[in-house]
């Protein structure tokens, strides 16, 4: 899957992944409306709003991007009907071809990473049936609990040839409480960064390992140290716009050859219609503004890739 | 929350929680039988089984316990069905006016935090109408994003008088890799108590805060200290039985007055007729065989404790 998402990369020249986070407060009038004169107001309908809305997110930019990174929160709020829309939305992609990271952050004991694994990215036996039940093709998961809470996920990855992205540095202000402490005189995520690497060393595709990291946008510093730390791992990159990073800051997470790296924006392409340079647009036609912002965003990162070539 | 669990600890005398870990090869063969000539062998099938254990388990032990603990994970590897009967085995605990514990170590940046924390122990919003999707009493947090991903847990708490539980220390094996590593002297985890200590310092019920920890039972030296960081946060124990812990190992996460903590067990009760202490049940009653490892459980705590006085 590693494989797929650096040719996704290559051919689209977009390092660029659509985070489907779907706020009730980004999702357009009409569509609520829509929804709820359907379903009433209730799970069912909020499910539908989300599920329309992501559709034509999806539809309006599938063929720009290699992947999109559903965060299964936003869905799970919403109890069964918002999983059934995250599951929707996970099947839709893939009939468009995206690469779908799904952002679940979990993270337990072995026995229960398992489960996880087994119903995120591997298989369940019933009986003598077995199925896929989610079915994404990475995954992002918490390393707090260390190698044997890791390492299924890791298992289920070889045999399924799917992928993970670990929590190593994440985007928000906070994350230095825990992840910057500094023990034997490296700050925690570095650790953290290190064990990524090993985990990975024996889960390669061609050219870099299906097991990669999450390092904030936010961070750009710490993305150059942690670049070298882990050489064959792919990273994640979250917090570009919204949250504050800009494409000039990111270069240090790349590598020469402009690989290496995939950066998440959410907000800032799904919620594109509410921002004033894409307001032109309108609520009716957020799909647009959504495309143009990708595009924006493809530019942004490609000029700073240019610009230190 | 915290004064009920405390209550009807104390009613009970059993600081026991029951892990509702129900993996498939727990689940006798005359359940699953059953349940997959309902359904066939399809994930819908795993869920009727699990619910049906899940209920025959809970009829045979819900007087003498306060608490359950369902591992999210066993539910969702099954997909929307598994979650489904997820959500059927917490409403029937709280039919029963069990304590419901989710045990789903959620734990992202901010807002989406709110988002899971929404879902699980409060309330989302769709149009003019309130919804409890979840409605778990506690949930358990992963804290490795620090303060702002836990922060909105804390708020739906406070609002919804519910709970946390917040890891600190696992019972895993390899829990030490990050949460052992010493920062200016100190543990990681003792780190990590101590905010715990902090973030519960606002939130009190009448003896204990709402915001409590888990410490493995696996650590009775590391639960000791812990004991003393953490004064007024309820411990939560994993790690009991299956995983090595005995009463004897647990004494020093309690208070002199046998509160502040609550140990769990999963594998030890809901498969006991697995066992040969409690074999002469057979699989047709393995109820029955969970009753009484409940109050084995249960008096060896209690034996335990007295022991101490």
């Amino acid at each position: 899957m590693i494989n797929k998402l650096v040719q996704k990369i290559q051919n689209t020249h977009a390092p660029i992944v659509v985070g489907l986070d779907p706020m009730m407060n980004y999702i357009p009038e009409h569509i609520q409306k829509k929804a709820f004169e359907e379903y009433g107001e209730t799970l069912e309908g909020a499910a539908e709003a989300i599920w329309q809305f992501n559709k034509e997110i999806v539809d309006s930019t599938y063929e720009l991007i290699p992947a999109v990174k559903p965060q299964i929160a936003m869905y799970e709020q919403f109890g069964i009907p918002g999983l059934q829309a995250f599951q929707k939305t996970v099947d839709y992609c893939h009939e468009k071809d995206l690469v779908v990271i799904g952002d679940i952050k979990r993270g337990d004991i072995g026995s229960t990473s398992a489960a996880y694994a087994a119903g995120h990215i591997g298989t369940v036996k019933v009986g003598t049936k077995v199925y896929h039940p989610f079915d994404e093709d990475f995954v992002t998961v918490n390393p707090y609990l260390g190698t044997d809470g890791v390492k299924p996920f890791v298992d289920v990855c070889k045999e399924e040839q799917k992928g993970l992205f670990i929590l190593v540095k994440t985007s928000n202000p906070s994350s230095g409480e825990f992840q910057d402490r500094l023990i034997d005189g490296k700050p925690l995520y570095e650790l953290v960064g290190e064990k990524v690497a090993q985990w990975g060393a024996d889960c390669m595709g061609d050219q870099y390992s299906y097991i990669g990291a999450v390092v904030g946008a936010t961070y750009p510093e710490m993305g150059k140290v942690l670049r070298k730390i882990m050489p064959k791992s792919y990273i994640l990159v979250p917090g570009y716009g919204a949250q504050g990073g800009k494409g000039a800051d990111l270069v240090h997470f790349f590598d020469q050859d402009g690989l290496g790296a995939i950066v998440n924006s959410s907000r800032g392409i799904i919620a594109a219609y509410k921002q004033e340079e894409y307001a032109q647009f309108g609520a009716e036609h957020f799909g647009e503004a959504s495309r143009a912002a990708v595009e924006a965003m493809a530019k942004d990162i490609d000029q700073a890739l240019q610009a230190v070539k």
